[in-house]
């Protein structure tokens, strides 16, 4: 890799901003020079990266062309305006946002699974949505050994998916409602303390939500196949950090519990924690949180269809499914400099 | 109905137990005498009816031979014992444990989708899960209308259904977490606060759970039907009252979804919820604690199959779910007495 790159982080005081911070430093990425940018609102305020603390400065003042790469993180509405920018700077933006993901001529990427999409790029590259990462990288190595026709998805999303605000929520009206107080949604559209909701991003016209839509867009995009059909339902719960999802699977071939097991414990990614017994199951407090692997469990042959299986993903959907994946990219683009 | 009855109910200081004889008070059901009875631990503790304080007795030392009807939940293993000698002095027992649901000789019964049944009962009467009668109420009409051939299920269960201990274990480590003390769990077999476990009930030797099996088993007994194929992913999590399930659901015949509200808007038990917008979805804290109805939303159309229909279906796991349905049986065997 390049001894030395410039890189700005864009949106550096949200969630997912300071873990990519943290993972750019933990990963040990050549980093010449750090930009953290963010708003006028949080720009003066400080990051530390590598025992230095650093001003966060105006993206809207910020000139990109001395920047190798730039990992923006702060919604969609700004990396419309700023990326396209940056790119034409001769950054190269691995985006976070959902802006850019539908776009046919820009590539959308998980690493472990389709890395060769990186080489297509024109300045811009996508970062999946962090419920249909950790998904895509437990999905890739049935769908390269049998095939998948079609993929019904419930999910367990955490409250840090909806930012800093809603992970600060959940703590407060936890503390309210166990102190007998009565609690007001404010970020979320309902009580999510002790209350599960069926509904995160927009509804849309045929009934699901933008996010419910996302999972098959991005799937589609990513394994380069819309032929594979995708149900999914996506739930909030009451989680801070990790995601989880009961995946019911049905492949083209036939495949046992005991070959998916073998594949995924191969996979690069993936970690199988599958036995039996209490205990014997990833969840996201104890793999969800600052872990990087997608953790798979509760795999077993669907005794309802003679080529199904289901299995149980766990994962951080700050890290894996947002700030790692996203240097990930940065790692494979500059990885024959 | 009879103008007094003797009841006994049996498990008269568990969560499910203490829900009985609240709902037997407000549904008017004609109590002649009501006898609590729980385990020698328990007996000389008192419940009040009818604003009246009644001690519960010991059962291994009651006799049944006056009583019209007992309401059972206090596991398995005393139901095997005691609700054959109940019924063999004369007792109707209708029974909220998993002991008798699969004997063919017992009927398994929701009101609302197979009341007929009760009719062949030899003195005892089996109430299903939790899970699987929320989901039947909201099948029934489907089902009739339109045949169903497979069902895709994840389910998100609250605590209150692993009885009261899990219920205190699940505020007692939301206070610790949030005082920053650490946690080990009791009950629960992982930490359920700000967590979410995909294990209920035992293992069994195909993978699934015994809570995953119990859905498919008494679903196809109670729809009369062991043609459906039943897939489902049983998950615990941090909610106290109040299951909530993601169904995915394939017709024999094609259904819109507004055909599936209308027929659900005219179904027994059942209430729709269901506005494409924020918060127009039913939710455990709102629709499913301390609430009688079996509360439907997210009712859309598949995008992946011509013939599937998805659904959110929310219900209060200790009262129609356990001790409503019980009490709901007892009404339809007394309605013509």
């Amino acid at each position: 890799m390049a001894n030395s790159l410039n890189v700005a982080v864009v949106g550096a005081t949200g969630a997912v901003g300071e873990a990519m911070i943290g993972i750019l430093e933990q990963r040990s990425f050549p980093v010449g020079c750090l930009f953290p940018l963010a708003s006028e609102r949080s720009a003066g305020s400080t990051i530390n990266f590598r025992g230095k603390s650093i001003e966060v400065k105006r993206l809207d003042e910020f000139d990109f062309s001395s920047i190798d790469v730039g990992l923006f993180s702060a919604g969609g509405s700004v990396s419309a305006v700023f990326a396209p920018k940056a790119a034409s700077s001769g950054c190269v933006v691995v985006d976070n946002t959902s802006y850019f993901r539908n776009d046919p001529e820009i590539p959308l990427v998980v690493p472990e699974v389709n890395a060769h999409a990186i080489d297509g790029h024109d300045g811009i590259i996508a970062n999946p949505n962090c419920s249909t990462i950790q998904m895509v990288v437990a999905l890739k190595p049935i769908y390269d050994a049998v095939g998948i026709s079609r993929i019904n998805i419930a999910t367990y999303q955490a409250v840090s998916g909806a930012g800093k605000r809603a992970i600060a929520e959940l703590g407060q009206q936890s503390v309210e409602l166990l102190n007998g107080r009565p609690v007001s949604p404010i970020v979320m559209p309902k009580q999510i303390a002790f209350n599960v909701l069926p509904h995160i991003d927009e509804f849309q016209e045929n009934g699901y939500t933008r996010e419910e839509m996302k999972m098959i867009w991005e799937t589609q995009k990513i394994l380069g196949d819309d032929t594979i059909c995708i149900n999914p339902t996506c739930v909030r719960v009451p989680v801070f950090y990790g995601h989880s999802e009961a995946l019911h699977i049905e492949t083209r071939e036939k495949i046992t519990a005991k070959a998916v097991r073998e594949l995924l414990q191969a996979a690069p990614g993936v970690v199988v924690i599958d036995k039996c017994e209490p205990g014997g199951y990833p969840t996201p407090v104890s793999d969800g949180a600052d872990c990087d692997g997608v953790y798979v469990g509760r795999i077993r042959e669907d005794v309802s269809c003679a080529q199904g299986i289901n299995m149980w993903v766990v994962s951080d959907n700050i890290r894996k499914g947002a700030a790692l994946n996203s240097v990930q990219i940065a790692e494979h683009l500059f990885k024959s400099v």
